[in-house]
Protein backbone atom coordinates (compact mmCIF):
# COMPACT_ATOMS: atom_id res chain seq x y z
CA UNK A 1 0.00 0.00 0.00
CA UNK A 2 1.82 3.56 -1.04
CA UNK A 3 2.72 5.43 2.09
CA UNK A 4 0.75 8.42 0.57
CA UNK A 5 -2.47 6.55 0.72
CA UNK A 6 -4.52 6.06 4.73
CA UNK A 7 -5.66 2.51 5.34
CA UNK A 8 -9.07 2.02 4.76
CA UNK A 9 -11.09 2.09 8.28
CA UNK A 10 -11.76 -1.44 9.64
CA UNK A 11 -14.60 -3.13 8.89
CA UNK A 12 -15.39 -1.17 5.36
CA UNK A 13 -15.43 -2.56 2.13
CA UNK A 14 -12.32 -1.15 1.42
CA UNK A 15 -10.12 -2.54 4.41
CA UNK A 16 -7.69 -5.11 3.59
CA UNK A 17 -9.58 -8.02 5.00
CA UNK A 18 -12.71 -7.12 3.31
CA UNK A 19 -11.15 -6.62 0.37
CA UNK A 20 -12.34 -9.59 -2.29
CA UNK A 21 -9.83 -11.16 -3.58
CA UNK A 22 -9.89 -11.19 -7.74
CA UNK A 23 -12.51 -12.84 -9.10
CA UNK A 24 -10.06 -14.97 -12.06
CA UNK A 25 -7.18 -17.23 -10.76
CA UNK A 26 -4.41 -16.71 -12.99
CA UNK A 27 -5.03 -19.87 -15.23
CA UNK A 28 -8.32 -17.61 -15.65
CA UNK A 29 -10.92 -19.79 -14.15
CA UNK A 30 -13.44 -18.14 -12.12
CA UNK A 31 -16.24 -19.22 -9.57
CA UNK A 32 -20.20 -19.13 -11.47
CA UNK A 33 -22.85 -18.60 -8.38
CA UNK A 34 -26.57 -19.31 -7.79
CA UNK A 35 -28.77 -22.26 -8.74
CA UNK A 36 -30.03 -20.99 -12.17
CA UNK A 37 -26.44 -19.38 -13.47
CA UNK A 38 -25.02 -22.95 -12.41
CA UNK A 39 -27.57 -25.23 -14.06
CA UNK A 40 -27.59 -22.79 -17.36
CA UNK A 41 -23.61 -23.77 -17.62
CA UNK A 42 -24.22 -27.37 -17.99
CA UNK A 43 -26.13 -26.55 -20.69
CA UNK A 44 -23.98 -25.09 -22.45
CA UNK A 45 -21.42 -27.63 -24.33
CA UNK A 46 -18.80 -24.66 -24.85
CA UNK A 47 -18.79 -24.76 -20.84
CA UNK A 48 -15.64 -26.32 -19.43
CA UNK A 49 -16.94 -26.60 -15.46
CA UNK A 50 -13.98 -27.93 -13.44
CA UNK A 51 -15.93 -28.37 -9.82
CA UNK A 52 -18.71 -28.12 -7.80
CA UNK A 53 -19.37 -26.92 -4.22
CA UNK A 54 -23.26 -27.69 -2.89
CA UNK A 55 -24.68 -28.07 0.11
CA UNK A 56 -27.90 -29.98 0.83
CA UNK A 57 -30.62 -27.44 -1.03
CA UNK A 58 -27.44 -26.68 -3.66
CA UNK A 59 -27.32 -30.49 -4.76
CA UNK A 60 -30.64 -30.98 -5.01
CA UNK A 61 -30.86 -28.10 -7.77
CA UNK A 62 -28.81 -30.20 -9.59
CA UNK A 63 -30.32 -33.04 -10.16
CA UNK A 64 -29.19 -36.42 -12.07
CA UNK A 65 -30.25 -35.54 -15.12
CA UNK A 66 -27.90 -32.20 -14.77
CA UNK A 67 -24.99 -33.90 -14.11
CA UNK A 68 -25.46 -36.71 -16.66
CA UNK A 69 -25.77 -34.26 -19.34
CA UNK A 70 -21.99 -34.32 -18.76
CA UNK A 71 -20.98 -37.85 -19.07
CA UNK A 72 -17.19 -37.23 -20.36
CA UNK A 73 -16.28 -34.28 -18.41
CA UNK A 74 -18.02 -34.66 -14.90
CA UNK A 75 -17.00 -32.55 -12.42
CA UNK A 76 -15.88 -33.67 -8.90
CA UNK A 77 -18.86 -32.49 -6.96
CA UNK A 78 -17.99 -31.35 -3.09
CA UNK A 79 -19.50 -30.03 0.01
CA UNK A 80 -19.83 -26.75 0.39
CA UNK A 81 -19.05 -25.02 3.85
CA UNK A 82 -20.42 -21.66 3.49
CA UNK A 83 -17.57 -20.17 6.24
CA UNK A 84 -14.49 -20.83 3.64
CA UNK A 85 -15.91 -19.50 -0.16
CA UNK A 86 -13.84 -19.55 -2.67
CA UNK A 87 -11.68 -16.80 -3.57
CA UNK A 88 -13.75 -13.83 -5.38
CA UNK A 89 -17.20 -14.64 -3.76
CA UNK A 90 -18.31 -12.18 -1.17
CA UNK A 91 -19.76 -13.12 1.91
CA UNK A 92 -22.97 -11.48 0.84
CA UNK A 93 -23.24 -13.09 -2.40
CA UNK A 94 -26.81 -15.06 -3.19
CA UNK A 95 -24.88 -18.13 -4.04
CA UNK A 96 -28.15 -20.46 -2.99
CA UNK A 97 -25.51 -23.61 -2.00
CA UNK A 98 -24.25 -23.84 -5.38
CA UNK A 99 -20.99 -23.08 -7.23
CA UNK A 100 -19.09 -24.24 -10.07
CA UNK A 101 -15.52 -23.35 -11.02
CA UNK A 102 -15.59 -23.19 -14.40
CA UNK A 103 -13.28 -21.48 -17.79
CA UNK A 104 -14.36 -18.81 -19.36
CA UNK A 105 -16.28 -18.96 -22.36
CA UNK A 106 -14.32 -18.72 -25.64
CA UNK A 107 -14.66 -15.95 -27.81
CA UNK A 108 -17.49 -16.32 -29.75
CA UNK A 109 -17.24 -16.37 -33.89
CA UNK A 110 -17.74 -12.56 -35.48
CA UNK A 111 -18.77 -14.50 -38.57
CA UNK A 112 -22.20 -15.11 -36.76
CA UNK A 113 -22.91 -11.23 -37.53
CA UNK A 114 -22.77 -12.45 -40.91
CA UNK A 115 -25.28 -14.64 -40.51
CA UNK A 116 -28.70 -14.24 -42.51
CA UNK A 117 -30.99 -15.95 -39.32
CA UNK A 118 -28.62 -12.82 -37.24
CA UNK A 119 -31.06 -10.13 -37.22
CA UNK A 120 -31.36 -8.72 -34.06
CA UNK A 121 -28.01 -7.41 -32.18
CA UNK A 122 -27.24 -5.16 -28.59
CA UNK A 123 -24.25 -2.77 -28.73
CA UNK A 124 -23.80 -1.26 -25.44
CA UNK A 125 -21.38 1.86 -25.63
CA UNK A 126 -19.28 1.73 -22.23
CA UNK A 127 -21.89 0.30 -19.48
CA UNK A 128 -19.33 -0.40 -16.89
CA UNK A 129 -21.94 -1.96 -14.17
CA UNK A 130 -21.93 -5.78 -14.35
CA UNK A 131 -25.51 -5.72 -12.83
CA UNK A 132 -26.63 -3.82 -15.26
CA UNK A 133 -24.96 -5.52 -18.05
CA UNK A 134 -25.82 -9.19 -16.29
CA UNK A 135 -29.46 -7.82 -16.39
CA UNK A 136 -29.33 -7.00 -19.97
CA UNK A 137 -27.89 -10.53 -21.01
CA UNK A 138 -30.84 -11.72 -19.54
CA UNK A 139 -33.23 -9.76 -21.55
CA UNK A 140 -31.29 -10.31 -24.81
CA UNK A 141 -32.15 -14.20 -23.90
CA UNK A 142 -35.16 -13.81 -23.35
CA UNK A 143 -36.03 -11.71 -26.28
CA UNK A 144 -33.98 -13.78 -28.62
CA UNK A 145 -31.28 -11.26 -29.53
CA UNK A 146 -28.30 -13.16 -31.63
CA UNK A 147 -25.57 -11.09 -30.46
CA UNK A 148 -24.19 -8.90 -27.53
CA UNK A 149 -21.38 -6.29 -29.04
CA UNK A 150 -19.21 -4.32 -26.38
CA UNK A 151 -15.75 -2.61 -26.42
CA UNK A 152 -13.19 -4.45 -24.99
CA UNK A 153 -12.35 -1.59 -22.27
CA UNK A 154 -14.81 0.23 -19.75
CA UNK A 155 -16.75 -2.98 -20.21
CA UNK A 156 -17.45 -5.62 -17.47
CA UNK A 157 -15.59 -8.78 -17.69
CA UNK A 158 -17.17 -12.39 -17.47
CA UNK A 159 -17.48 -12.62 -14.02
CA UNK A 160 -19.84 -14.56 -11.75
CA UNK A 161 -21.05 -11.30 -10.46
CA UNK A 162 -22.91 -10.55 -13.89
CA UNK A 163 -23.47 -14.48 -14.69
CA UNK A 164 -25.58 -14.72 -11.52
CA UNK A 165 -27.24 -10.73 -12.54
CA UNK A 166 -27.69 -12.70 -16.00
CA UNK A 167 -29.47 -16.03 -14.42
CA UNK A 168 -28.16 -17.93 -16.70
CA UNK A 169 -28.18 -15.89 -20.12
CA UNK A 170 -24.36 -15.43 -20.14
CA UNK A 171 -24.61 -19.37 -21.57
CA UNK A 172 -26.94 -18.53 -24.39
CA UNK A 173 -26.06 -15.08 -25.76
CA UNK A 174 -22.58 -14.72 -27.54
CA UNK A 175 -20.84 -11.60 -26.12
CA UNK A 176 -18.40 -10.03 -28.89
CA UNK A 177 -15.51 -7.87 -27.53
CA UNK A 178 -13.85 -5.29 -30.01
CA UNK A 179 -11.77 -2.89 -30.22
CA UNK A 180 -13.91 -0.13 -31.90
CA UNK A 181 -17.14 0.01 -31.22
CA UNK A 182 -17.95 2.71 -33.89
CA UNK A 183 -15.83 0.60 -36.60
CA UNK A 184 -18.24 -2.49 -36.02
CA UNK A 185 -21.19 -0.45 -36.04
CA UNK A 186 -20.02 0.30 -39.53
CA UNK A 187 -19.09 -3.17 -40.73
CA UNK A 188 -22.92 -4.03 -39.29
CA UNK A 189 -24.03 -1.61 -41.65
CA UNK A 190 -22.39 -2.73 -44.51
CA UNK A 191 -23.40 -6.24 -43.84
CA UNK A 192 -27.43 -4.98 -44.06
CA UNK A 193 -28.01 -3.55 -40.40
CA UNK A 194 -30.05 -0.43 -39.61
CA UNK A 195 -27.93 0.84 -36.29
CA UNK A 196 -30.25 2.85 -33.98
CA UNK A 197 -29.02 4.41 -30.62
CA UNK A 198 -30.63 4.93 -27.66
CA UNK A 199 -30.56 8.72 -26.99
CA UNK A 200 -33.12 11.05 -23.92
CA UNK A 201 -33.22 14.04 -26.72
CA UNK A 202 -33.99 12.01 -29.64
CA UNK A 203 -37.71 13.01 -31.53
CA UNK A 204 -37.65 9.36 -33.17
CA UNK A 205 -39.40 6.60 -31.55
CA UNK A 206 -38.83 2.93 -32.50
CA UNK A 207 -41.85 2.34 -34.30
CA UNK A 208 -41.32 5.28 -36.54
CA UNK A 209 -38.79 3.04 -38.86
CA UNK A 210 -41.29 -0.06 -38.98
CA UNK A 211 -41.06 -2.63 -40.29
CA UNK A 212 -37.17 -3.51 -39.38
CA UNK A 213 -35.46 -6.16 -40.61
CA UNK A 214 -31.79 -6.45 -39.08
CA UNK A 215 -31.33 -4.62 -36.87
CA UNK A 216 -28.69 -3.17 -33.94
CA UNK A 217 -29.74 -1.08 -30.83
CA UNK A 218 -27.09 0.59 -29.54
CA UNK A 219 -27.35 1.71 -25.77
CA UNK A 220 -24.98 3.93 -23.70
CA UNK A 221 -23.68 4.62 -19.96
CA UNK A 222 -26.56 5.09 -17.58
CA UNK A 223 -25.99 9.13 -16.84
CA UNK A 224 -23.21 10.16 -19.80
CA UNK A 225 -25.35 8.21 -22.53
CA UNK A 226 -23.96 7.50 -25.87
CA UNK A 227 -20.53 8.64 -26.55
CA UNK A 228 -20.45 11.60 -29.56
CA UNK A 229 -18.56 9.13 -31.89
CA UNK A 230 -20.61 6.36 -31.42
CA UNK A 231 -23.91 8.08 -31.72
CA UNK A 232 -22.59 9.48 -35.14
CA UNK A 233 -22.15 6.11 -36.39
CA UNK A 234 -25.57 5.37 -35.80
CA UNK A 235 -28.11 5.63 -38.69
CA UNK A 236 -31.06 7.13 -36.32
CA UNK A 237 -31.37 8.26 -32.91
CA UNK A 238 -34.85 7.22 -31.22
CA UNK A 239 -36.35 8.03 -27.36
CA UNK A 240 -38.65 6.43 -24.96
CA UNK A 241 -41.23 8.63 -23.61
CA UNK A 242 -40.72 10.40 -20.10
CA UNK A 243 -43.87 11.36 -18.45
CA UNK A 244 -43.49 15.68 -17.90
CA UNK A 245 -43.80 14.93 -13.84
CA UNK A 246 -41.06 12.85 -13.86
CA UNK A 247 -38.85 15.41 -15.59
CA UNK A 248 -39.78 17.95 -13.05
CA UNK A 249 -38.52 15.60 -10.33
CA UNK A 250 -35.14 15.22 -12.15
CA UNK A 251 -36.35 11.58 -13.29
CA UNK A 252 -35.06 12.02 -17.20
CA UNK A 253 -34.49 8.45 -18.14
CA UNK A 254 -35.23 4.97 -17.22
CA UNK A 255 -32.33 2.45 -15.89
CA UNK A 256 -30.02 1.52 -18.90
CA UNK A 257 -31.48 -1.94 -18.41
CA UNK A 258 -34.97 -1.00 -18.40
CA UNK A 259 -34.43 0.73 -21.43
CA UNK A 260 -33.34 -1.64 -23.30
CA UNK A 261 -35.86 -4.44 -22.68
CA UNK A 262 -38.48 -1.80 -23.63
CA UNK A 263 -36.82 -0.76 -26.70
CA UNK A 264 -36.49 -4.64 -27.57
CA UNK A 265 -39.69 -5.20 -27.16
CA UNK A 266 -40.64 -2.53 -29.69
CA UNK A 267 -37.98 -3.97 -31.90
CA UNK A 268 -39.71 -7.35 -32.13
CA UNK A 269 -42.75 -6.10 -32.97
CA UNK A 270 -41.19 -3.62 -35.98
CA UNK A 271 -39.67 -6.76 -36.77
CA UNK A 272 -42.83 -8.69 -36.80
CA UNK A 273 -43.91 -12.01 -37.60
CA UNK A 274 -40.54 -13.49 -37.90
CA UNK A 275 -39.78 -13.32 -34.11
CA UNK A 276 -39.95 -17.02 -33.43
CA UNK A 277 -38.60 -17.64 -36.65
CA UNK A 278 -35.46 -15.98 -36.29
CA UNK A 279 -35.08 -17.74 -33.21
CA UNK A 280 -35.61 -21.23 -33.75
CA UNK A 281 -33.51 -20.78 -37.23
CA UNK A 282 -30.88 -19.72 -35.40
CA UNK A 283 -27.58 -21.29 -35.47
CA UNK A 284 -25.53 -22.23 -32.40
CA UNK A 285 -23.33 -19.70 -31.09
CA UNK B 1 -28.45 -13.69 21.69
CA UNK B 2 -29.83 -17.44 22.35
CA UNK B 3 -28.01 -20.11 23.55
CA UNK B 4 -28.79 -22.21 20.40
CA UNK B 5 -27.62 -19.84 18.12
CA UNK B 6 -23.97 -20.33 17.25
CA UNK B 7 -22.67 -16.60 16.69
CA UNK B 8 -21.62 -15.79 12.86
CA UNK B 9 -18.72 -15.59 12.04
CA UNK B 10 -16.37 -12.34 11.99
CA UNK B 11 -16.73 -10.16 9.18
CA UNK B 12 -19.91 -12.20 7.80
CA UNK B 13 -22.35 -9.75 7.05
CA UNK B 14 -24.45 -11.31 9.97
CA UNK B 15 -22.12 -10.69 12.51
CA UNK B 16 -22.62 -8.57 15.31
CA UNK B 17 -20.26 -5.71 14.02
CA UNK B 18 -21.70 -5.40 10.61
CA UNK B 19 -25.48 -5.76 10.94
CA UNK B 20 -27.26 -2.61 10.50
CA UNK B 21 -28.76 -0.42 12.40
CA UNK B 22 -32.39 -0.58 12.03
CA UNK B 23 -33.14 1.83 9.24
CA UNK B 24 -35.68 3.60 10.98
CA UNK B 25 -35.28 5.58 14.46
CA UNK B 26 -38.00 5.48 17.11
CA UNK B 27 -39.78 8.77 15.77
CA UNK B 28 -39.95 7.04 12.13
CA UNK B 29 -37.49 9.14 10.63
CA UNK B 30 -35.32 7.50 8.37
CA UNK B 31 -32.38 8.60 5.80
CA UNK B 32 -32.45 9.28 2.37
CA UNK B 33 -29.17 8.84 0.39
CA UNK B 34 -27.87 9.71 -2.96
CA UNK B 35 -28.28 12.89 -4.93
CA UNK B 36 -31.24 11.77 -6.63
CA UNK B 37 -33.07 10.65 -3.81
CA UNK B 38 -32.35 13.83 -2.03
CA UNK B 39 -32.95 16.27 -4.85
CA UNK B 40 -36.41 14.63 -5.43
CA UNK B 41 -37.54 15.31 -1.62
CA UNK B 42 -36.75 18.70 -2.03
CA UNK B 43 -39.06 19.04 -4.85
CA UNK B 44 -41.67 17.33 -2.57
CA UNK B 45 -44.22 19.67 -0.66
CA UNK B 46 -45.26 16.82 1.34
CA UNK B 47 -41.61 15.60 2.49
CA UNK B 48 -40.50 16.78 5.48
CA UNK B 49 -36.79 17.14 5.57
CA UNK B 50 -34.66 17.61 8.85
CA UNK B 51 -31.29 17.31 8.46
CA UNK B 52 -28.87 17.21 5.31
CA UNK B 53 -25.22 15.64 5.71
CA UNK B 54 -23.23 16.54 2.98
CA UNK B 55 -19.59 16.68 1.83
CA UNK B 56 -17.91 18.45 -1.17
CA UNK B 57 -19.58 16.81 -3.74
CA UNK B 58 -22.75 16.23 -1.72
CA UNK B 59 -23.09 19.97 -1.44
CA UNK B 60 -22.78 20.72 -4.74
CA UNK B 61 -25.13 18.98 -5.93
CA UNK B 62 -27.58 20.41 -3.36
CA UNK B 63 -27.48 23.76 -5.44
CA UNK B 64 -28.80 27.01 -3.75
CA UNK B 65 -31.81 27.09 -6.05
CA UNK B 66 -32.64 23.69 -4.42
CA UNK B 67 -32.26 24.82 -0.96
CA UNK B 68 -34.23 27.87 -1.45
CA UNK B 69 -37.36 25.70 -2.43
CA UNK B 70 -37.40 25.20 1.60
CA UNK B 71 -37.46 28.81 3.10
CA UNK B 72 -40.19 27.77 5.56
CA UNK B 73 -38.41 24.62 7.22
CA UNK B 74 -34.85 24.91 5.91
CA UNK B 75 -33.02 21.88 7.13
CA UNK B 76 -29.91 21.74 8.91
CA UNK B 77 -26.71 21.51 6.56
CA UNK B 78 -23.90 19.93 8.20
CA UNK B 79 -20.49 18.18 7.22
CA UNK B 80 -20.65 14.33 6.27
CA UNK B 81 -18.10 12.43 8.19
CA UNK B 82 -17.98 8.84 5.89
CA UNK B 83 -16.66 6.80 8.65
CA UNK B 84 -19.44 7.43 11.21
CA UNK B 85 -22.65 7.29 8.70
CA UNK B 86 -25.86 7.38 10.27
CA UNK B 87 -27.40 4.45 11.68
CA UNK B 88 -29.00 1.85 9.19
CA UNK B 89 -26.95 3.10 5.92
CA UNK B 90 -24.40 0.43 5.10
CA UNK B 91 -20.69 1.18 4.43
CA UNK B 92 -21.14 -0.19 0.99
CA UNK B 93 -24.41 2.31 0.21
CA UNK B 94 -23.57 4.79 -2.47
CA UNK B 95 -24.45 7.78 -1.00
CA UNK B 96 -22.53 10.06 -3.37
CA UNK B 97 -21.69 12.37 -0.18
CA UNK B 98 -25.46 13.40 0.30
CA UNK B 99 -27.86 12.04 2.75
CA UNK B 100 -31.40 13.51 4.04
CA UNK B 101 -33.10 12.68 7.51
CA UNK B 102 -36.84 12.57 6.73
CA UNK B 103 -39.83 11.75 8.03
CA UNK B 104 -41.94 9.49 6.45
CA UNK B 105 -44.14 10.28 3.24
CA UNK B 106 -47.87 10.68 4.17
CA UNK B 107 -50.26 8.07 3.25
CA UNK B 108 -51.88 9.20 0.19
CA UNK B 109 -55.38 9.40 -0.42
CA UNK B 110 -57.46 6.32 -1.20
CA UNK B 111 -59.55 8.67 -3.35
CA UNK B 112 -57.09 9.45 -5.58
CA UNK B 113 -57.92 6.24 -7.73
CA UNK B 114 -61.77 7.67 -7.88
CA UNK B 115 -60.13 10.54 -9.62
CA UNK B 116 -61.43 10.28 -13.43
CA UNK B 117 -57.74 11.08 -14.57
CA UNK B 118 -56.60 8.46 -12.52
CA UNK B 119 -56.17 5.72 -15.54
CA UNK B 120 -52.83 3.52 -14.94
CA UNK B 121 -52.27 1.68 -11.77
CA UNK B 122 -49.51 -0.92 -10.94
CA UNK B 123 -50.46 -3.38 -8.42
CA UNK B 124 -47.53 -5.55 -6.74
CA UNK B 125 -48.55 -8.39 -5.16
CA UNK B 126 -45.48 -9.42 -2.74
CA UNK B 127 -42.67 -8.59 -4.60
CA UNK B 128 -40.21 -8.25 -1.38
CA UNK B 129 -37.21 -7.14 -2.86
CA UNK B 130 -36.50 -3.27 -2.20
CA UNK B 131 -34.21 -2.89 -5.32
CA UNK B 132 -36.70 -4.05 -7.36
CA UNK B 133 -39.49 -2.47 -5.60
CA UNK B 134 -37.23 0.68 -6.41
CA UNK B 135 -36.56 0.20 -9.82
CA UNK B 136 -40.45 -0.20 -10.18
CA UNK B 137 -41.25 2.94 -8.82
CA UNK B 138 -38.76 4.77 -11.10
CA UNK B 139 -40.43 3.00 -13.61
CA UNK B 140 -43.83 4.11 -12.32
CA UNK B 141 -42.78 7.91 -13.04
CA UNK B 142 -41.61 7.54 -15.77
CA UNK B 143 -44.81 6.03 -17.49
CA UNK B 144 -46.93 8.41 -15.59
CA UNK B 145 -48.47 5.67 -13.65
CA UNK B 146 -50.76 7.19 -11.22
CA UNK B 147 -50.57 4.47 -8.30
CA UNK B 148 -48.97 2.11 -6.68
CA UNK B 149 -50.65 -0.44 -4.55
CA UNK B 150 -49.07 -3.03 -2.70
CA UNK B 151 -50.85 -5.12 0.43
CA UNK B 152 -49.72 -3.72 3.49
CA UNK B 153 -47.59 -7.29 4.69
CA UNK B 154 -44.68 -8.35 2.94
CA UNK B 155 -43.67 -5.62 1.06
CA UNK B 156 -41.25 -3.43 1.76
CA UNK B 157 -41.53 -0.11 3.16
CA UNK B 158 -40.10 3.31 2.96
CA UNK B 159 -36.08 3.39 3.37
CA UNK B 160 -33.62 4.89 2.04
CA UNK B 161 -32.25 1.46 -0.08
CA UNK B 162 -35.94 1.92 -1.56
CA UNK B 163 -35.72 5.12 -2.12
CA UNK B 164 -32.16 5.05 -3.69
CA UNK B 165 -33.25 2.38 -6.05
CA UNK B 166 -36.69 5.01 -7.30
CA UNK B 167 -33.75 7.47 -8.16
CA UNK B 168 -36.36 9.89 -6.85
CA UNK B 169 -39.65 8.49 -7.97
CA UNK B 170 -40.81 7.54 -4.53
CA UNK B 171 -41.57 11.35 -3.66
CA UNK B 172 -44.33 11.41 -7.19
CA UNK B 173 -45.17 7.82 -7.17
CA UNK B 174 -47.89 7.41 -4.41
CA UNK B 175 -47.82 4.02 -2.76
CA UNK B 176 -51.06 2.38 -1.46
CA UNK B 177 -50.94 -0.02 0.99
CA UNK B 178 -53.74 -1.67 1.23
CA UNK B 179 -54.70 -4.77 3.90
CA UNK B 180 -56.27 -7.40 1.01
CA UNK B 181 -54.62 -6.89 -2.78
CA UNK B 182 -58.01 -9.11 -4.21
CA UNK B 183 -60.31 -6.70 -2.50
CA UNK B 184 -58.72 -3.52 -3.40
CA UNK B 185 -59.10 -5.44 -6.93
CA UNK B 186 -62.77 -5.63 -6.83
CA UNK B 187 -62.81 -1.91 -5.55
CA UNK B 188 -61.04 -0.88 -8.80
CA UNK B 189 -63.03 -3.24 -11.14
CA UNK B 190 -66.18 -1.40 -9.96
CA UNK B 191 -64.98 1.98 -11.01
CA UNK B 192 -64.37 0.73 -14.79
CA UNK B 193 -60.67 -0.62 -14.24
CA UNK B 194 -59.92 -3.65 -16.60
CA UNK B 195 -57.41 -5.66 -14.26
CA UNK B 196 -54.22 -6.76 -16.34
CA UNK B 197 -52.07 -10.11 -14.70
CA UNK B 198 -48.92 -10.83 -15.88
CA UNK B 199 -48.35 -14.33 -15.88
CA UNK B 200 -46.04 -16.62 -17.80
CA UNK B 201 -48.27 -19.05 -18.52
CA UNK B 202 -51.09 -17.13 -19.95
CA UNK B 203 -51.70 -17.27 -23.64
CA UNK B 204 -52.86 -13.44 -24.45
CA UNK B 205 -50.71 -10.30 -24.57
CA UNK B 206 -51.81 -6.96 -23.68
CA UNK B 207 -52.04 -5.68 -27.29
CA UNK B 208 -55.11 -8.10 -27.50
CA UNK B 209 -56.98 -5.99 -25.23
CA UNK B 210 -56.71 -2.46 -27.23
CA UNK B 211 -57.70 0.06 -26.91
CA UNK B 212 -57.56 0.12 -23.21
CA UNK B 213 -58.97 2.80 -20.97
CA UNK B 214 -58.40 2.61 -16.57
CA UNK B 215 -56.17 -0.60 -16.25
CA UNK B 216 -54.28 -1.95 -13.25
CA UNK B 217 -51.57 -4.17 -14.33
CA UNK B 218 -50.80 -6.67 -11.43
CA UNK B 219 -47.00 -8.27 -10.95
CA UNK B 220 -46.47 -11.18 -8.91
CA UNK B 221 -42.98 -12.41 -7.01
CA UNK B 222 -40.15 -13.36 -9.23
CA UNK B 223 -40.53 -17.37 -8.95
CA UNK B 224 -43.80 -17.32 -7.58
CA UNK B 225 -46.00 -15.21 -9.67
CA UNK B 226 -49.56 -13.97 -8.48
CA UNK B 227 -50.89 -15.86 -5.78
CA UNK B 228 -54.29 -17.99 -6.53
CA UNK B 229 -56.17 -15.79 -5.20
CA UNK B 230 -54.85 -12.46 -6.65
CA UNK B 231 -55.36 -14.13 -9.95
CA UNK B 232 -58.74 -15.00 -10.01
CA UNK B 233 -59.73 -11.39 -9.00
CA UNK B 234 -58.05 -10.34 -12.80
CA UNK B 235 -60.10 -9.44 -15.66
CA UNK B 236 -57.37 -11.05 -17.49
CA UNK B 237 -54.20 -12.58 -17.55
CA UNK B 238 -50.84 -11.90 -19.88
CA UNK B 239 -47.63 -13.45 -21.12
CA UNK B 240 -44.86 -11.82 -22.64
CA UNK B 241 -43.13 -13.62 -25.00
CA UNK B 242 -39.76 -16.20 -24.24
CA UNK B 243 -37.69 -16.86 -26.83
CA UNK B 244 -37.73 -21.02 -27.25
CA UNK B 245 -33.77 -20.95 -27.07
CA UNK B 246 -33.86 -19.16 -23.84
CA UNK B 247 -36.60 -21.55 -21.86
CA UNK B 248 -34.63 -24.02 -22.88
CA UNK B 249 -31.58 -22.82 -20.82
CA UNK B 250 -34.03 -22.19 -18.53
CA UNK B 251 -34.31 -18.49 -18.48
CA UNK B 252 -38.01 -18.69 -18.55
CA UNK B 253 -39.17 -15.12 -17.36
CA UNK B 254 -37.83 -11.16 -17.24
CA UNK B 255 -36.76 -9.97 -14.10
CA UNK B 256 -39.81 -8.66 -12.54
CA UNK B 257 -38.85 -4.68 -12.39
CA UNK B 258 -38.36 -5.63 -16.10
CA UNK B 259 -41.37 -7.09 -17.48
CA UNK B 260 -43.03 -4.33 -15.21
CA UNK B 261 -41.69 -2.14 -17.87
CA UNK B 262 -42.37 -4.10 -20.81
CA UNK B 263 -45.77 -4.32 -19.93
CA UNK B 264 -46.18 -0.26 -18.67
CA UNK B 265 -45.12 0.46 -22.69
CA UNK B 266 -47.09 -1.79 -24.09
CA UNK B 267 -50.00 -0.28 -21.66
CA UNK B 268 -49.12 3.28 -22.82
CA UNK B 269 -49.71 1.92 -26.25
CA UNK B 270 -52.67 0.70 -26.12
CA UNK B 271 -54.02 3.97 -23.66
CA UNK B 272 -53.46 5.72 -27.25
CA UNK B 273 -53.19 9.17 -27.37
CA UNK B 274 -54.34 10.21 -23.99
CA UNK B 275 -50.72 9.64 -22.70
CA UNK B 276 -49.63 13.44 -22.28
CA UNK B 277 -53.13 14.56 -21.02
CA UNK B 278 -53.27 11.58 -18.75
CA UNK B 279 -50.55 13.00 -17.34
CA UNK B 280 -50.33 16.45 -17.56
CA UNK B 281 -53.90 16.84 -16.25
CA UNK B 282 -53.65 14.63 -13.38
CA UNK B 283 -53.78 16.00 -9.90
CA UNK B 284 -51.12 15.83 -7.34
CA UNK B 285 -51.01 12.68 -5.42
Amino acid sequence: MPHNKRPAPKGSPHSRRNRPRKEKSPDGTYWLYGIHAVRAAFSNKNRRILRILANASGAEALDAATMATRPADRPTLEPLDSRALPPGIQEQAVHQGLLAEVRPLPAPDPALLDLPDTRRVIALDQVTDPQNMGAILRTCAVFGVQAVIVPRHNTPGETGALAKAASGALEIVPILRVANLSRSLDGLKKSGFFVIGLAGEAEQAIGDYAPLNRCVLVAGAEGRGLRRLVREHCDATVALPVAPKAKTAGIDSLNVATAVAVALHDLVRCQGERYQQSIDDRPNP
